[in-house]
């Protein structure tokens, strides 16, 4: 494969997560010291920016506020949720994108983000090559859900695993503080996979963790809920559930959908927007148990809390995309970078392994069967071993004045 | 002063934080090591663990695993929420207090607590005056709230706020990685008192901070909140909102009630029950400008967040239970240890002052009207100044696994 000379754009889709911006560096500096790739653009929200031609020079920040990148939460070039047509429909975008990548001589395009974006990133790579032009189309996983196929598991996870199991426990402790009854419903992210809301096994396993776990992949019975929180109340004054934001009855219907005189709205991909259902839940158990009942939602807290991290999240959230820059200059084209784990030793291993990009867009990975309690409202032991090391270290984001310090990008229109 | 020998009773009372277990292994490993106090006992679940003769032997447990309160949320030994009646109306429990004080040769007690813990302390002081019972009563202040009159400020405050000024800069890089509108709401502990949510003005100072911020020491009128909020997100496409749960209407109305349908009731103290405030303002927001918002509220997290508080709150604490035993050895009584401020080389500096029992009970500090702006929608920089020293350091909390390792008491029953 000969080398290929010529400008880089780097994208952030989706939404975004602890350490979305530690991959994003990961392949923005590997990109500016290659000594291949000669221009390194970020596309300001996305593919939006690269539609709008809203791209800004990364060669022009200074090296040093760059490396802040590794641990600042949030899409620093921006996000954006816009879904590509299908292109045999309309090929709109497609032309313009062209027409930009030709205008800055584009040979390589980096898409950092979740199941949709790597569905952007593989319309792409198959256009580009149905139109001949050379362009090197990497995917850089990001996801809180952790739900892309093939990986085994990905960037973003376990940050916010650590964060929900941490707040987990410090919740524990909080809510048995008075020898009065006290009931606590937490909400947490998840539509379709229970990835996130399993986490909360973690603080279980170190016993200060939720008498019940629920999670999207199995129905949902509410009267079975209500009995069993119930129960346990009585038995021992304290209850505590974790709840996924997605669970639903046996028809499919959204449990937070049930009470919520809330109008709801659907996003661009055809999500509905959830929220309210701690407070829904705890609402129906006061008035049932007459109990003192907290119902808390971890909220856009957990996918933005960088202060929790996980150095291993981090770590391997550059080396993935510090791999999809130096895999696509030795000539490796329509592939997300993700993760194979071996154990050497005794001890977790993360390779990083090549994708189909056409494997993993749009196919969700839910949490395995067998992880899941028998009762349907716990997490087995074997999840917890899978997690565990995912969320080994403490990050390393550097405090000013006690305070976060983050990433001040000048953005410099290219 | 002659050296005073027996027993001493610690007890814990009213909202839990994330360093009250700090002060608390201060009295303790003191008077553990005094060779003066024969005996330490910790009272379950403050003074209803002396009223009901539920005490635990302190010297029982294991001195290393005792270290790790240092570094646990929420009160170790169990709070509770009991106002002590008029010993003048209703003697019947501080006769009861006396027995078992007399039982345990008690000569020292330390009470943990805040604003209603302090009255208490004082009561209990005066009676014991009042009946010739020689015991030397002690408060150690705690309370997130930071209300307590005379101390510069309390233990508990500064982590409160390094996790709330922490998580609103995260909130603020997540609330605007969308090139499209978005209002966010963020609620905040505080019924009387704006200290907490001034915190907020951290992450401010440092520009990832909210556009607004309103305390409950000014009133709060929603049509020119609603006015303010439309105008900053028209021009900016952005808008943030720090919110204290208390805020109220020029009637004294809370706003949380105006669209809260859920009954009210009231705690044993005469509090109202606070919540889902940042879910109405919210819904009234999205109605008003069609924008997409998000309604946070910090919730437990904020006021137990171990992993997120400052070291220097921590050792503060510790030295504030220290203080109190030691002042009590040396013949003290009826004193409430706090905080003097210095300022020595340009350098912060935090003194151990004594206060009146029966100055500090009851009485509420608010936030100073000069740290609140013209238009009462923010805060000065004298805050700034004021808040910042306290929230320096990160937590020496020890990880295993990746989580937080919490004291675990045996418990040994006196």
């Amino acid at each position: 494969m000969s080398e290929l000379k010529g400008s880089c754009i780097i994208g952030q889709s989706g939404g975004p997560s602890a350490v979305i911006n530690a991959s994003a560096y990961g392949a923005i500096k590997t990109a500016l010291e290659s000594g291949v790739i000669t221009r390194v653009l970020g596309a300001c929200n996305g593919i939006k920016g690269v539609l709008n031609d809203n791209l800004i020079d990364m060669g022009k920040e200074d090296p040093k506020e760059l490396e802040y990148m590794k641990y600042t939460p949030s899409s620093a070039l921006g996000s954006c949720r816009y879904k590509l047509k299908d292109p045999d429909v309309d090929d709109t975008d497609y032309k313009r994108i062209l027409e930009i990548f030709k205008k800055y001589d584009v040979r390589y395009f980096f898409y950092n983000g979740g199941n949709d974006s790597m569905d952007t990133c593989n319309k792409i790579s198959k256009f580009m090559m149905k139109n001949n032009y050379e362009c090197r189309v990497m995917g850089i996983p990001k996801t809180i859900d952790n739900d892309l196929a093939g990986t085994d598991h990905c960037p973003g996870y376990a940050s916010a695993a650590k964060y929900i199991a941490t707040s987990m426990m410090e919740i524990y402790r909080d809510a048995r503080v008075y020898d009065t009854g006290m009931i606590t419903v937490v909400e947490i992210m998840g539509r379709n996979a229970g990835w996130l809301t399993a986490a909360a096994a973690l603080a279980s396993y170190k016993g200060n963790g939720p008498d019940f776990i629920y999670v999207p992949e199995v129905d949902f019975d509410l009267d079975e809920f209500m009995a069993k929180v119930e129960k346990v109340y009585k038995a021992n004054g304290k209850c505590i559930v974790a709840v996924s934001e997605g669970i639903h009855d046996k028809d499919g219907k959204l449990i937070s959908e049930y009470g919520n005189d809330l109008a709801k709205t659907k996003d661009s991909f055809g999500h509905a927007q959830l929220g309210g259902l701690a407070s829904y839940l705890a609402g129906l158990i006061k008035t049932k148990t007459g109990a003192k009942v907290r119902g808390i939602e971890l909220s856009l807290l957990q996918r933005c809390a960088a202060h929790c991290a996980s150095q291993t999240d981090i770590d391997e959230s550059f080396a993935s995309g510090e791999a999809a820059v130096k895999n696509a200059i030795a000539g490796v084209t329509d592939k997300m970078v993700g993760f194979e784990r071996k154990t050497v030793n005794g001890k977790y291993v993360c390779q990083l392994k090549l994708f189909d990009l056409s494997v993993v867009a749009n196919t969700e990975k839910k949490l395995p069967a067998e992880w899941i309690n028998d009762t349907k409202d716990g997490i087995k032991e074997g999840f917890v071993e899978y997690a565990l090391p995912l969320i080994q270290g403490e990050t390393k984001l550097v405090k000013e004045d006690g305070l976060p310090r983050f990433v001040n990008l000048k953005k410099v229109k290219a």
